[in-house]
């Protein structure tokens, strides 16, 4: 480590090195290398930070010496010396990760400010008011980061509450009416209070500021916010931040200066026009903090169209450069505009898909591009549902359309009772309703249904997030003043928490109230990218659907047919459900046999149904699965009711009766169910089950043959374990299929399979596949069995597991291919021996999911199965998988 | 099949040709071929039986033919003919699979008897009631085995019944005072009772009558009791039974004649002297069916001492022939000694150790034959209690020692009964009470601690079988009378169903009431043999113990360690209950930990007695494994007291308590706990547990160390899934072990290592020897998991899997090599690529049982603990598993 070159100049670099310099850094250098207008600086790499926070926070030897080196530099290109007493350098010190985490680390401005470089800059810049503005905001930031431990009180708040309370003294309200003499004064205040909490002065020599910056930042990389946004988003945590040291340029030197970000296009619809926000006499963190609500770029045309030509021709060849839409900070200091980063800029899903596609049909990408690059997850966003149209609404406040989407739910206006009582809380629909948001309302965030905060622009914190998580978000919405746990809207009505509020997110409408929503439309650019995904994938895309209804929307949603048709969910049903509570408690076989009959025409009429929604695609029809118990009445209030009718004294035929239910419940009671009397284990108990489901399979396919269809069962044996089961099955199977051709004179083309979802089925899948002509991967059991996890009670280990990174991320949602994935390799691998065409496919929830979609793929699966609203997302990660795998001819 | 020969006469054939000829064929032809009096025969093959049943009862095509060319050289020899009115050959059909299956299957005598060979028999003996009395038998015989179809009343029992009546009609009571006439007269009313219940004449045609006895016999593989025998004795039903079809001598024809049956050695105790029984004008069966009580074989030296001396050089040769004791059935006729079946003898485990060193002794078989002989699972017996030593007690009757140990339980008197309370029923310890016992009782006697019989010797039905599964057992107690639900001892005793009694096997004694019992002494031939075995075995030994009684227990049966101690074992004692509750409840850690503080001086006192008895030997502790709620108050017991509180309409502290102690054990309770918060879950959410029981067990360790012992813990994390698993706890566990060292000042050679029970963890076993020392593989929860079998529920579907052979035997008991095993080899192999020295043991109650032992030398193991009575058996199993490999040397 310590032989490779640690510090890089912006001029040394290129835009490959996003693993070294981190994006940030990369595209400076990129830039600066095509000749953009941007502040000379550098960049301490990546691997710096790994080191320096595995050393338990020792400054790397010799680092400083390097840095020094980079900043001569530096300060030869600007003409300017760090602490020079007479013409000083300042700088900023930003992080700037491989991946973009927006808010998340830290960054300190104006440093080199101390009491002597201050006088030096009023004296270079006759603006006394400026250079105490910018003091006391490097004071406050580099207390914040450095200096405050959690505990002194040196956090950000803590300062801008001095300020607030001096201005309340002085009777003023806005940053700007504070003079030059009353922020000098400020900075007296907060140099005093920073010793007195911290027992040390703030540092006067630059040197030592720009070290402690630099391990701020390096420690940022591991602070609570940056780590659970690495977790959702699947960020390692060995990678580290890199450290951007720049010269500082200020937007708010006066009214010829300004500072900005924009995108080369619009985040939120991918329109292509310029997109974001500026505001003159502003330091950017004002845009991104979102405190002062901003001013579109198109007023910058107005304003100076000289600076706004000049900065549309960088984002034009940006795109070009990058060929992609780009997010972009400048700041213009004195008529004179910088860029202060690009990178490529966060989307929401509609506006990736229309990004994409755009930029194919202006020949700057390729199809195959356009499909790699967009996360399969973002087109989950496409699906959104939007406000019923007609569906009259009352709309309290407009705000920007920060996040697309509509969303009901109880308005909350703290963080963490949003996390408490919504998503992974207590699971109840709220909206979070903020002033504004910082990075550690993300958890609050991420378990509403939708955000909605008073200031804030469109390039806010509040909107970044929200748009990356798909949250529907009004952000900036000035209509409304909020206050504690309550917010008044300008036509004066009063949300109190708990009141039912809407957003109508497209629109940034906020709605009194419940409304009403409807599933979007799925053609234009979303259409095209996703028939380039059909053209491109090998895997075909099942549904799991239980329902003609599913069937259907599954079949718009691009399913090629069904995976998965848990057939016990048809017994849910209420007129059903004493029928099969009456069945399963059947003390005969005769007796359960005729509570079979009556169930017999329910299921053969869904089967219909089914077949009939299908047309000719195939379907995968699972015979009944779960513990029969699951059906029946809970054990535990059947305890406490006859506890209760006894301890009341109760005698006679309700006790009676009730004690009875009780003692053939008790009998069905299993310790653990999930490896219990359940799947194919109950048809070899109970024969009859299956040979009512078989007769129904086929009397359904025959009648829907009969009305048009051209259907394809295929019955699938749930929880095999030993090739037994599945031969004593079949032989029961078979006989039932034979008597109902028999009867019907009708044939039906019908496939016998089973789910390979337990351990042993999986190594012993040469032997089962001699009787299977399918198998489908139930990862849901087969990690629960790998794992030794069982699903409804794992959240007491699994949340500090993962915590604690015991494992990567929740087997439940991506397959663990180590472990899981190692069973399914062996099972596809004995299995092709024995019957080389043998058909696979995988129904767990997994078949949804991108990873382990490209999983599948790679490991020979024919088709993955998914629930209807993931099938657009399996098409676009199948096409990826395929791209990965050098394939894009369709081999299914 | 067609092609190959299916009939074989004795003197072509010989002892090798068991598969295809049965053992009592193949030994049949081995003793005609060494010059012994045989009568002449021949033997249908096994694949004949199974062709036969495969083919739904159609007579194999040819094989009359085949039949009858062997027969004409049965009787060229004898000069008889089969159905010849001058001459008449009878024959016996008999079966006779590879395995001995003493009275599971069907046998015919006398066949060939019919009206006009009848006439010619009495021309030809003179002998008219020999002939009536063996035609009556002949066609109860043919009638029960191959016409009785379970309805029709063609059963042995009918026809006895028919006898008795006439008998009573009569007025005698014994068969002998019934006259010839009277016996012809019954042949007719058995004639006309069968054409009356089958519709079809008794035929009289030999041919007709030979073919029906062949396909009895062929069916006879396939009835009930047969198949519960090879369920039980884990034979394969693949295997079929030979037909043995010989040409008849008579035990009845006189007093010159008779019958009888002998062990060359005591099968109860082993002693090298000729044991048997054996009655004068007798039929065999007459022996075998225990109706008679017989005399003992020494009875015959004085009544007929040439014949005795000529059977006693016939045992001493056919030993020397066979180098076994042999189980010999012979008929004298007329002062000639026929030969009609030897086999190697079934002996108690006493009996078979002894009888093993004693051959080894005599210098007829070798040490590795001697080990090779033995079914370890017969060691079992040599372990059976017995009746404390000056314990008194009042013997009620004596009979025949037929089944050695003691045993105590209620009085049954009817084998269902004896079923449905005693073992594998409501579990009660029984003692089935029987006049005597037909292999219909089967069912009765496993299920019993103990079996008394009143008629019935040594070799018979009810001894055979309870010597075969060790059940203590006295038969013929002629000192009882046994009517309906009790029975009379001589001294005028009753005892009624739900009395207690004992018995004393090993001394024929019937006691009153219950008795003391002890261990037996493990030195003489017993200790000779194991030494053998522990020369000659390359496993090692261990058992799963978790009290120093144990383990003391354990090391005098040859326990080299300790493989499991399973530390929550320690938490159920009653002093130690309410803390670990306590713990368990905690709000917070410090009240944990303040609990688990009080739990330590109890574990190190446990571990410190366990250090102590196992000396220098090592030992494997696991750490806490269960679901905690395990140790907690019944949920639904919960549930049913705090709504008879509410009903009752009680308030105050009471109701209070008990609803904050429901909510507690709600809080820990779980779908399914056997894959929940257990194992090392626990240690990774509840470190604490952790700290406490690794300063336990070291602490316990080093003061054990003082007090003289050379203590090697091993410590185990179990169900782990993930290395990352193994990396928490153990750097939390090393981190404690470096306290306890600092602090005292004396070092432990300690161990670290894990289960391998999670189907993950033997997929990931190359990252897992990273991190640990050793493996032991917890084959319980790896067969759980691997089929997805909860062990806790699976008798409802286990049962009727192993009844329709959809699974070979319950994979609980044996290891599933195909499954389980697959991927304990895949974790062997996995571990000794990163760790070849990898200590690798099993703790899973596998580790005690032969079959699973083998398997566990096969794949590399060095050790295999079991409990400790089981540790006899596993070191057998070792040595033989050791010897099937071609291996002697020690190796581990």
């Amino acid at each position: 480590m310590a032989n490779s070159k640690r510090v890089w100049l912006f001029e040394e670099a290129n835009a490959t090195m996003r693993d070294e310099l981190g994006g940030k850094g990369a595209n400076l250098a990129e830039m600066s290398n095509i000749g953009l207008p941007v502040p000379p600086g550098f960049t301490i790499t990546t691997d710096t930070c790994i080191a320096y926070n595995k050393s338990d926070g020792q400054f790397p030897e010799g680092l400083l010496d390097e840095i020094k080196t980079a900043l001569a530099a530096v300060e030869a290109k600007t003409g300017k010396k760090l602490g020079d007493p007479a013409n000083p350098l300042l700088v900023s010190v930003r992080s700037g990760a491989k991946f973009s985490m927006p808010g998340m680390m830290d960054t300190v401005l104006n440093l080199g400010l101390n009491d002597e470089t201050a006088e030096a800059l009023i004296k270079l810049t006759g603006n006394a008011r400026f250079v105490y503005d910018s003091y006391r905001r490097f004071l406050m930031m580099l207390s914040d980061v450095a200096y405050s431990d959690g505990t002194n009180k040196l956090a950000k708040h803590d300062f801008e509450h001095i300020f607030y309370d001096l201005k309340k003294e002085l009777g003023v309200t806005e940053d700007l009416d504070v003079t030059a003499d009353q922020l000098k004064g400020l900075c007296e205040t907060y140099k005093t209070y920073i010793k007195q909490q911290s027992g040390k002065d703030f540092p006067q020599d630059p040197f030592v500021q720009l070290q402690d910056g630099v391990e701020a930042v390096f420690k940022s990389w591991f602070n609570d916010r940056a780590k659970l946004y690495r977790q959702r988003e699947k960020i390692s945590d060995d990678l580290g931040t890199a450290v951007n040291i720049q010269s500082m340029v200020f937007g708010n030197q006066g009214e010829d200066c300004g500072t900005g970000v924009a995108f080369t296009r619009d985040a939120s619809n991918g329109n292509n026009e310029i997109f974001g926000e500026y505001l003159m006499n502003a330091q950017g963190e004002d845009v991104v903090a979102g405190v002062r609500t901003p001013m579109p770029i198109s007023e910058l045309k107005t304003q100076n169209p000289e600076i706004y030509q000049e900065f549309a021709d960088i984002c034009h060849r940006l795109e070009q450069h990058y060929k992609d839409m780009q997010d972009i900070e400048f700041t213009i200091e004195h008529n004179k505009l910088y860029i202060l980063q690009c990178r490529s800029g966060k989307r929401t899903g509609p506006s990736a898909v229309k990004i994409a596609v755009d930029l194919v049909n202006e020949g700057l990408i390729s199809k195959e591009v356009a499909l790699a690059r967009i996360n399969p997850e973002l087109l989950d966003q496409c699906l959104h549902p939007i406000i019923k149209p007609g569906f009259k609404y009352n709309v309290l406040a407009k705000g920007l359309p920060a996040g697309p989407g509509a969303a009901t739910g109880i308005a909350v206006f703290d963080a963490q009772r949003a996390a408490d009582l919504g998503k992974g809380g207590e699971g109840k629909k709220v909206i979070l309703v903020r002033a504004d948001t910082s990075p550690d309302d993300l958890k609050g965030m991420l378990a509403a249904e939708g955000v909605l905060t008073e200031r804030g622009g469109m390039t806010s914190h509040a909107a970044l997030v929200a748009r990356g998580f798909g949250i529907p978000t009004v952000a900036g919405c000035s209509d409304i003043t909020v206050t504690d746990r309550q917010f008044v809207a300008k036509g004066g009505q009063v949300i109190k928490e708990g009141d039912y509020i809407s957003l109508n997110g497209a629109f940034g409408e906020v709605i009194e109230g419940q409304v009403q929503v409807v599933d979007p439309e799925l053609t234009g650019e979303f259409g095209t990218l996703l028939q380039w995904a059909d053209e491109t994938r090998r895997l075909g895309i099942r549904t799991n659907a239980d329902t003609p209804e599913d069937v259907a929307l599954a079949i718009k949603l691009g399913a090629e047919g069904v995976g998965l048709c848990r057939t016990e969910h048809m017994f849910f049903a209420e007129e059903r459900r004493p029928v099969v509570q009456a069945m399963i408690l059947a003390a005969t076989e005769e007796e359960r046999n005729a509570k079979l009959a009556e169930l017999l025409p329910f299921q053969r009429e869904d089967f219909k149904g089914i077949f009939e929604a299908l047309g000719s695609r195939p379907a995968t029809i699972r015979l009944i699965d779960p513990p029969l118990h699951e059906f029946l009445p809970s054990l535990q209030t059947l305890i406490e009711e006859v506890a209760t009718l006894k301890a009341k004294g109760t005698t006679g035929a309700e006790l009676e009766a009730k004690e009875k239910l009780l003692s053939q419940v008790e009998s069905m009671h299993e310790i653990n169910p999930m490896m219990g009397l359940r799947g194919c284990r109950l048809s070899i108990v109970f024969p009859g089950i299956v040979e009512m489901q078989t007769r129904a399979i086929l009397e359904g396919a025959i009648a829907a043959k009969k009305a048009g269809a051209d259907p394809h069962p295929e019955i699938m044996i749930p929880l095999v374990g030993h090739v037994n089961e599945l031969k004593a099955v079949r032989s029961n199977l078979e006989r039932v299929a034979k008597l109902v051709v028999e009867e019907s004179g009708e044939t039906i083309d019908y496939m016998f399979g089973t789910m390979i979802e337990i351990p042993r089925a999986a190594l012993t899948s040469d032997q089962i596949a001699e009787e299977a002509e399918f198998f489908s991967f139930g990862t849901n059991d087969l990690t629960q069995m790998t794992f030794g996890f069982s699903r409804d009670d794992s959240d007491k280990f699994l949340k500090p597991y993962i915590a604690q990174k015991i494992l990567p991320g929740d087997p439940f949602e991506a397959i663990d291919q180590t472990g899981v994935g190692q069973l399914m390799k062996i099972s596809v691998e004995l299995a092709k021996k024995v019957r080389p065409n043998i058909k696979l496919g995988i129904c767990g929830e997994h078949g949804g999911e991108p990873s382990s979609i490209a999983f599948c793929h790679e490991i020979g699966l024919n088709y993955v199965s998914c629930s209807p609203y993931r099938v657009p997302i399996a098409r676009l990660a199948a096409a990826q998988a395929n791209l990965k795998d050098g394939g894009s001819n369709r081999d299914r």
